[in-house]
């Protein structure tokens, strides 16, 4: 009963078979092996963009990083909702690699609103030179608390972001739960709304460890090969990047996945939901941010549930207090573990 | 008849093996998963180290840059060779991740001779406050044109740095064949002389993409842990990372792989020198540099042997010019391709 | 009837005076002129700190930028007020000169309050590696708004940062003037309270551009001066600096500036108090934030009052609508031109 | 006697009378001030540029680094002498400046030659992504030992540069102490010759500390702007630059001062020679190095000359032995001085 991330499971049989594959004989390194004409094909065939560069590189954040590094200059500021991975959860890569860049805390929750945006933007520049220039929009879609924001939700981010004429970037750690949810096309989603640059996660879904950047202006490609590059995230043995991602984007495993894990989370948030959770967000993909008592969760923990307890702690009196528990379903999750665990809040 | 790098040849079964067998269950992320614990424990013998702080990254470039950082200030400079990769081949991702250094490149050839280090390191800080400040002396192991330093020579050149208090790295992205080549142990080859931290090689002698440093003063840890992590190089899904490493390190796969290269370089360099080939570098592990006539390049072209012009070009008129070429084994390669290619300097 | 900034006056004519007299002559460049000796002897004094490094620059952002990067790290994060000067009006310089260090905006107004400031640094390394590291503490006294914290509201703050082990950097760009406010000495508002380093502002009080950088731990002495001739902020012709601040330390010039621009600040406050404008803060020290009706913002507009409108707009149909502005005094304002921007608001 | 450096001599009388001048009243803020307007159209009047953008910076580091930074990519390095101001004397500013670029050392001495620099330049992109990519070419004038290019040779340099359409920065630390030994105009000397930005010095010739940025695209003016302002080299009390590099360019003070100072160390040069002394390099404007007698060495630093033994030390036994001395007249030394240090070859 493993709820802890989605980061932690195993690969997907297909994913860790086309790697398998891959390991014979010599392949030209550095991102000239064929496989990666394949996924580069594959993808502009999803994003419906025949000129988007895409690039692999093995973890989110140098995806994030590298994205944003590329679309912002080093006097700017992104900005982003209080609670973003590039905020909280990467220690100052995007920083790092935009040349000492600043993040905008945009006001709020989790889903950043179209007017506490165009406000945030609006306030800086008002000091010329001497205050941070704006710079890109950075959308978390699956948000970081489990939410998805709807097209209309999207256009009107992208929409502010366009009035001010600044890029915008789309963490999708979580891209393929998102379109699973939605319902919606990669295109639909991105480019379509105005979205300038992607980060399309692979690890979380069934991949060992990868993920795409796809950047929809082909001239910028250059650049963030350089950048690659020079932050070491430039694989010599990339056929096994491309592998990875190969088997990820073939006979529909990545969307295949991503329905598995929601619909895991819907099942699971389903039973909580009957058993009286209280929801912190309204679970759309996932995720589940949900309180219930302290006996519950002790009786998880005996039983060797994993998850982490995100308010409030195991140790305490009261059986009856109200614990929140983070719980992630990943693929590789099961309608029978999911049971097992609803079981422990029966008696 | 691939002999253009140790970088594209595919990874050892035992290897693979181990990464397979890896993919079951859930493993806690970020470096915690137990094989991770294995492979600490496992380097840290083989250093004789107990101490050791033992890292994984999965590009030799980052091993390279993150090592350097943790021992290098912004307002210092790096001791190399001219052509080391840290130079040449990094697209200044040392300068990056040291946060603006500087590289001094030590006059000279592919190995640094302990006069013209010291000289090097003299030179600076004679300016004060003005110059850069001396940072730390990074030997490449093998090095760049297939030498390997004798203990010896390793010791005069850590000897050196040692008199004005600098720290050394060693970027061993070939350890296991410089290991093989010496016939000494790992700790003879560093710490007993005086090596600060190395970038231990996995990638081209048999893993897919996988690197340890292995910092001998344990104080370094978390810094490089905050680097790594800022520098987007922590994977979540740590265990395939460490897998690698545990079959790498396995039933002496890593020794096996580098004297199967080596060995195959030799018999490569043998049966050169039979056939009259001129050596540019004398070959001590797995690369080979040497010049031969042009229409025996054109043969073998023809013959579809991959490997680099290093100097000349294979267009041109006279059959018995000399072009250099270099020539690489991996651990991968046969003595009946070896043989193969030879082939073709006869008759 | 310029009240725009306390950055747009004339220098002191005893500073003045004492550049004239330092013009004469050679002298050894680069801070080892003597002058600086005086300077330093006499800083020292002043915070009876007979072991501060002291070293000069010749902006308020430099000494911000360089004091802060020698007491954080990379993948740290500063603390401080959302609307203080390194956040709001450096252009991102703390964050190029700490390295990529990220900035946390303590919730609140302008004055850090103790609680939200623990709160703050709480929340941070709960993510262990992912997040960034605890950083330093900055205070800027004179605030941004015209306040100064009590010793008691300063001891809060330092006590909560040594609760954390963080440094804590004074940003006291008008530090004469809050000085003057509190009436203590110079080491009680910093050492004797934690703070570990000071920017000690001459610029907005009397000088033509130097500002003092002094750090209680000789220890980073050297740190710095390679951050400072890095940073290029190292002048050749440094006794230009020296002579500044030479006269401005001398015949308690720097006091006597301070005392004279609050006591117009004071007398300007009162008047406006008395024809009944609205503080949008209680001023303590040279700055002003008040509001009163457009008629009369109008009138001191043709009279050729120079001020920011803090507030909405002198456009505008209704005469009676509240306005704000914000007023500077500097040192060489008189209480003649105060009484005459205050008679606008009669009749 | 002091020949020790052109950086520690006083500030010539008309610029100091004109910051006297300047210090009245209230001042526009950050170089908006009246004086710098004058200061910008004599700058474009003298390299007969009108749309050229102008900036001033206190120091010489400040403006080669920002100067650089402006056309300059992180991933990029800049070509340079080995002995060059940028690489030897800058603690890695420039490094710093431009996102943790590279500098590449041209082979040979002082002057860089067009096929030493060509030859280096045609060497960097050869490995694509994995080396760093070609940046500008950065030529100094006056060159660091005193030599001067001429038009011819500046030509020939800028040429290879745009051969591989690379930027080209002068550092004129010492513009104008060229201009005068050359006898051209300041657009000969520049932009006619294909030089996109210059580092126009100040601080050597006659003022306190100014240097200005003479940048030929204006489409970059924002850019310098917003990193000179990040850099924290915006001066708030702006005026006090604008009248230091007023007062340099009225009067032909700042070609008067190059002129005296040039013909002050002809006449020294001139006595050397005559006194049978050894010259390292040329001296073609104001900077001497040569070889005299220990024992000449001795009797002037007895009589108080100061200057830079450059080779070799004062103690020693031979009186006879040749020791270099590094000798630079500013416009402040008098004839008689020089001729006072030269009456010590006598007897």
């Amino acid at each position: 009963m493993y709820f802890a991330s989605d980061n932690s499971g195993p690969a997907h049989p297909a994913v860790m078979a086309r790697v398998t594959e891959a390991n014979a004989g010599y392949a030209m390194p550095y991102g000239a092996d064929p496989i990666m004409d394949e996924v580069r094909d594959k993808m502009r065939a999803i994003f419906e963009a025949p000129d988007a560069a895409v690039y692999l590189v093995a973890t989110g954040t140098a995806a994030n990083a590298l994205a944003l590094a590329c679309h912002t200059q080093p006097w700017q500021t992104i900005f982003c909702s209080p609670v973003s991975h590039i905020h909280e959860d990467e220690c100052n890569a995007p920083e790092f690699y935009a040349g000492a860049a600043k993040l905008t805390l945009v006001p709020g929750g989790d889903k950043m609103t179209p007017d506490a945006l165009r406000a945030s933007i609006a306030y800086e520049e008002k000091r010329g030179v001497h205050g941070p220039q704006r710079g890109p929009v950075s959308i978390t879609q699956v948000t970081e608390r489990g939410g998805v924001y709807s097209l209309d939700e999207l256009r009107a981010l992208t929409e502010v972001a366009k009035e001010f004429d600044l890029p915008v970037h789309l963490d999708g750690a979580r891209f393929a739960n998102a379109l699973a949810a939605l319902g919606c096309s990669a295109a639909e989603m991105t480019w379509k709304l105005g979205v300038d640059v992607v980060s399309f996660g692979g690890t979380k879904n069934g991949c060992l460890g990868v993920e795409a950047v796809v950047i929809f202006d082909p001239e910028k490609a250059w650049e963030f090969e350089l950048r690659r590059k020079r932050g070491a995230h430039l694989f010599s043995k990339h056929r096994y990047l491309s592998a990875q991602m190969a088997g990820y984007l073939s006979d529909n495993v990545w969307m295949g996945s991503a329905a598995a894990a929601n619909a895991n989370a819907a099942r699971l948030s389903a039973g909580l939901r009957a058993h009286g959770a209280e929801f912190l967000h309204e679970p759309e993909a996932n995720m589940i941010f949900a309180r219930f008592p302290r006996r519950v969760h002790q009786k998880l923990h005996d039983a060797g549930a994993m998850y982490y307890v995100w308010e409030g702690s195991l140790e305490g009196d009261d059986p009856d207090e109200l614990l929140a528990a983070r719980l992630v379903c990943d693929w590789s999750m099961t309608p029978e573990l999911i049971d097992q665990f609803l079981s422990h809040f029966e008696g």
